[in-house]
């Protein structure tokens, strides 16, 4: 071979030497699984005796930075790392990195951080910013938007099917004989700033379920204010209600799980149901034991980064994608007491 | 005033023209917390007025990328969310941005990739790469070591004291009247190849509080896998012993919840005491009501980006900085039933 060593060498040099393929390259360099020991050894073998440096091979071959952005509004939010697991996954074989990018505050600049040179394509997780400026942020860079109810142009999306997956919570606490059932939804600023949230389509299938069961009267839609304080008050206000609820339709699990903390703290465990939204692994372990619907967020954050690198191959029409939900119903409801 | 609106435009001249630091600018940029409705009203007023865009322009001024990078080796670990909290608090109010890059194998690529152009400076959460290796890398970008017992020379290290926190849970336990107290801690494997961790001081400390109570004979440490069956698989192994702990020290929380699930499907809550680390939110929940030790993870994060932007303002000397920890007793341990 007359491959010159160093800056000059790319991933086809580095497979031809190997005599694997390309992706086999990637997924060695990326420590993807599905690599057999061999193959690892003969691509690495090539690796050094050429003297290929990934990223600087990469972008000379094809001037990017080979990077998706993945903005993420809560850190600390459960949901969050099934997307991020789900969207690693799908990028662990090509030649992509993901990097995530946290916002604190309203994400306007945070994705103006990662539109500014610093990526390839945006994963955007539900910011709260307007479509407008959206769809002026993707006409730069390639976009797919997780987890809202757009209609846009020049951006893909992939939501939960929200309408079935909150449609089964109520369904279910109907079932079992609740009639005194309250929601608890995001404040209700953020739905007048951003009225395409997954909340938007909870709170209006809540209102909708109670309505035609005859409950429009005892409709109860209590919001949570940022921070944990917020939701253990709204809490502790719907326990001390004259009429508590029996049950409460939090809007996601990590608010589900303050909810039953408070219900724990007023010792009301087993009077009062709670379900939750994400089935979030915390949902799933025996002492917590809550039911929640299961909206597949890795497989949310995989569908978002394959469809981002669709984009990056050249597809340019608008894609949506709504992700079946299913409901896992675990001791936290349980038919009312009375 | 003079300027010409647009590119040209800096931070400064923005901070002139609204008659305030460079600092307040920032921090409306930024949208961080502490500035007021009248200082937020002038500044924008004046990046309106400008033509002001941030990203071009901290460019333009400093040649900077204005973006710290965090690597985080799994970014389901609940510790992980402190750190990034305690960071983003530290950044925000800065012009810098944080970037977080997860691994989705050993870290060399990831550490690579944020080194290679995108980021001025790394926090990096205790990756799996050799010291030598790290000491090259922080020669070429400043570098902050989070959760890792290095001794190096480039680059600086924020640690729990481990050597307190697992000394502390050792004497609680063995107060309580515990004798037969298992460790459940990382694979060998890691050990071996990264004899750095704090889980090797856990692990040390544990042999020897057994040894000066003369438990030695039995001590029992117990290694999980990598995945949540390998840690299930280790916890029911501890259980099905002939004579099986009455306590069970795990490695951090995340691996204790796993445990404490494991004897609760095998139904000897309150036989078996479980002890974390790392006192995450769901060690506090009160289902779940996880004795475990307080390392301030968000303190590790905000300390560990304040001396990465020491290192970026040009402080070269290096800096180890050791973050107190505190036990928080809870349910899960009491003493043995015999």
């Amino acid at each position: 071979m007359s491959i010159t060593r160093g800056r000059g060498v790319t991933i086809s040099d580095v497979a031809a030497a190997a005599g694997v393929s390309r992706a086999a390259v990637s997924k060695v360099i990326r420590n993807a699984y599905g690599v057999s020991p061999a193959m690892r050894r003969r691509v690495e073998a090539a690796i050094e005796e050429l003297g290929y440096r990934p990223s600087v091979a990469a972008r000379a071959l094809r001037g990017s930075s080979y990077r998706l952005g993945l903005e993420i509004p809560y850190v600390s939010a459960r949901f969050m790392s099934q997307i991020v697991e789900g969207a690693n996954r799908a990028v662990a074989g090509t030649p992509y990195q993901l990097v995530l990018a946290p916002a604190d505050g309203p994400e306007y600049s945070t994705l103006e951080s990662l539109a500014d040179g610093l990526v390839d394509g945006i994963i955007a997780v539900s910011p709260r910013v307007d479509p407008p400026w959206l769809e002026e942020l993707a006409r730069r860079v390639p976009m797919v938007m997780l987890g809202r109810h757009d209609d846009p142009v020049a951006y893909d999306t992939v939501v939960g099917d929200d309408e079935a997956g909150a449609g089964a919570v109520m369904d279910h606490l109907l079932a079992l004989g609740h009639r005194r059932i309250a929601h608890l939804t995001e404040p209700e600023a953020v739905t007048l700033a951003t009225p395409v949230t997954p909340h938007v389509v909870r709170v209006a299938v809540y209102r909708s379920r109670m309505a035609a069961a005859g409950l429009a009267p005892i409709i109860e839609v209590a919001r949570w204010e940022d921070g944990d304080s917020g939701v253990r008050e709204a809490t502790a206000r719907l326990l001390s209600l004259p009429d508590p609820p029996t049950a409460i339709f939090a809007g996601h699990d990590d608010i589900a799980l303050i909810v039953l903390a408070g219900v724990a703290a007023a010792g009301r465990l087993g009077e009062v149901s709670v379900a939750g939204y994400d089935n979030t692994d915390m949902a799933q372990h025996p002492l917590i034991d809550l039911t929640s619907v299961d909206q597949q967020g890795a497989e949310m954050g995989a569908r978002a980064a394959t469809m981002l690198l669709e984009r990056l191959q050249g597809r340019t029409e608008r894609r949506q994608h709504v992700v079946a939900t299913s409901l896992r119903v675990r001791g936290s409801t349980r038919p009312p007491l009375s």
